[in-house]
């Protein structure tokens, strides 16, 4: 296990990807892998990208990505003698992707969009699927954005489709949160109430040729005009671009830098509430695990699954009992 | 509390209301409730209804409830002596909302909808909107749904807006799901991509007046067409729908009843896998609770949580050392 570790930590990108995948089978090694480079975590800047289907993410974060990497380092903890002070910053990407075991698509769209950026090492593309209940994506999408961390990554995106509860988690984890929006799509004020108004750090309007884009910005300007911010606090901007060329994209990157400049203060209680997050995350699902593997006889769970069932037992009632069985 | 519980069972909508808040505050007496309740249930149908915003599911809901209160009572476990066998099935509708904190849209959705149906008392219309973390959502409308089965509805409708995890999570809760899909988006292929296919059992494809419509339905269609349905398999149909008239919603309906029938021989699987879903989330609940509250001290938690902020501790180091703290 501490080569794949070593190897991650040197970087080496055909080590992260065999680590991301231990991560996504949620096979032991991996919980131990992340608890091998923990320690040396924390460099990293994550950038969450997320809003509906059809948004045009991919291109977007594409093109940020593009950007990005012709810039200077941005590596948060770099010191005078870091050598990539002076260099492009090596940019991880995180393709969250509910793709239907039909298509096999993610897989697909990671050869497609690799091909874009297939010159340049600094570049790594990862698409990561729906699996599992409870948390499951989120928790393997935090653990593989550690992994890329370790390895030097100095910019992660986390790309996620769809605008519910788990993309709210997963969005949160990141340092800046940007949600994409688009015209067309007839009815601005639901696309609006999805939950995601109050996770955004900067809004993108994307599509911006399209009709219909004044009246969206317009609909986000008067959502943020209902809520009084302080002279101190951060207004999300919304940035109007056309991915597909390319239009915009560069003030997005610009808004990403002064709300991390904005944000120093706050950094550190984003940290502690993603860790918390992290935490709470985890000891359910070892607690789960713990019960199911060492406590209950096998076929225990199914019968009493069977007595819910057919109505003769509760659930709160069989929970309770069963978290006392575990308890000292 | 028995009171309560008795006024839900006898049908009163306002009970039935105060109980949902309950469950919605997360108040231990929602629980009770539930528990006081849950040997009552299991003779509603469950109908979810998702898709990506601005779909039109609220318009396509609201017509589906109209047309089923126009027909004769579709009760499962009615008996010769049930005095509800011929007259209209009451409904019961739960909108899962993430409302953004700043508009309130959820109270003034729900006012708007009950107005629809406001001469109809066979109508009940509750909004519930995203709260919490790790299922607590899917946990509110289940709950919110057993009441409901409790209180006498044929039908309960659960409506969400959105294609994650969550939605799936929730929508899988159901008897039967229908994913709502909407042409122009301009990107077919991701809205079919977002996790939604393999969970529906119907598809609506709403707005059909409008150009794509076609595309789209042909779409899906070359998705289906990838999975082999053998010859007792239910083949999700895809029905046009223009909801604002009504058009084809009828054709819903009847989809609705044709894949109930269909699925009288997997019913108990389904019920199966419900109750199993369910006691895992609470089990998860109920020893985070424990945790907290019984064997870590006040700011313990805090403690553990700072170490992992600042990588002085790892997240699966400390979980495992705190699940084993709670261990007999």
């Amino acid at each position: 296990m501490s080569t794949l570790a070593d190897r991650i930590l040197a970087g080496d990108a055909k080590a992260i990807a065999r680590g991301i995948s231990l991560i996504e089978d949620e096979d032991p090694a991996g919980a131990e892998l992340v608890r091998a480079i923990f320690g040396r975590t924390g460099g990293a800047y994550l950038i969450g990208v997320t809003g509906p289907p059809g948004a045009g993410k991919s291109t977007l974060v594409d093109r940020l990505v593009a950007i990005i990497r012709s810039e200077r380092s941005h590596r948060r903890h770099d010191d005078a003698s870091s050598p990539s002070r002076e260099s492009a910053p090596s940019v991880g990407v995180i393709a969250v992707d509910p793709t239907s075991p039909f298509t096999g698509g993610a897989v697909l769209g990671d050869r497609l969009r690799m091909q874009a950026h297939a010159a340049d090492e600094g570049v790594f593309i990862r698409s990561m699927a729906t699996r599992g209940h409870l948390g499951g994506l989120a928790r393997a999408t935090g653990d593989a954005a550690l992994l890329l961390d370790a390895a030097g990554k100095e910019i992660i995106v986390i790309e996620t489709v769809g605008v519910g509860q788990d993309e709210v988690d997963i969005i949160r984890t990141a340092d800046v949160s940007i949600v994409t929006l688009v015209p067309g799509t007839g009815d601005e004020v639901q696309a609006l109430k999805a939950g995601i108004m109050e996770i955004a750090d900067i809004f993108v309007v994307n599509k911006a040729d399209r009709e219909g884009a004044e009246r969206l910005v317009s609909a986000v300007e008067a959502n943020l005009a209902l809520h009084l911010y302080g002279p101190a606090e951060w207004r999300p901007p919304i940035v109007k671009t056309t991915a597909t060329t390319g239009q915009g994209v560069r003030d997005v990157v610009d808004a990403i830098w002064r709300f991390r400049d904005h944000a120093e203060r706050t950094q550190a209680a984003r940290t502690r509430a993603r860790s918390e997050y992290r935490l709470r995350e985890l000891v359910a699902h070892q607690f789960m695990d713990h019960l199911e593997h060492r406590v209950l006889a096998p076929g225990e769970l199914t019968a009493v699954v069977d007595r819910i069932a057919e109505r003769s037992l509760d659930p709160y009632t069989a929970a309770r009992e069963l978290v006392r069985r575990c308890l000292s």
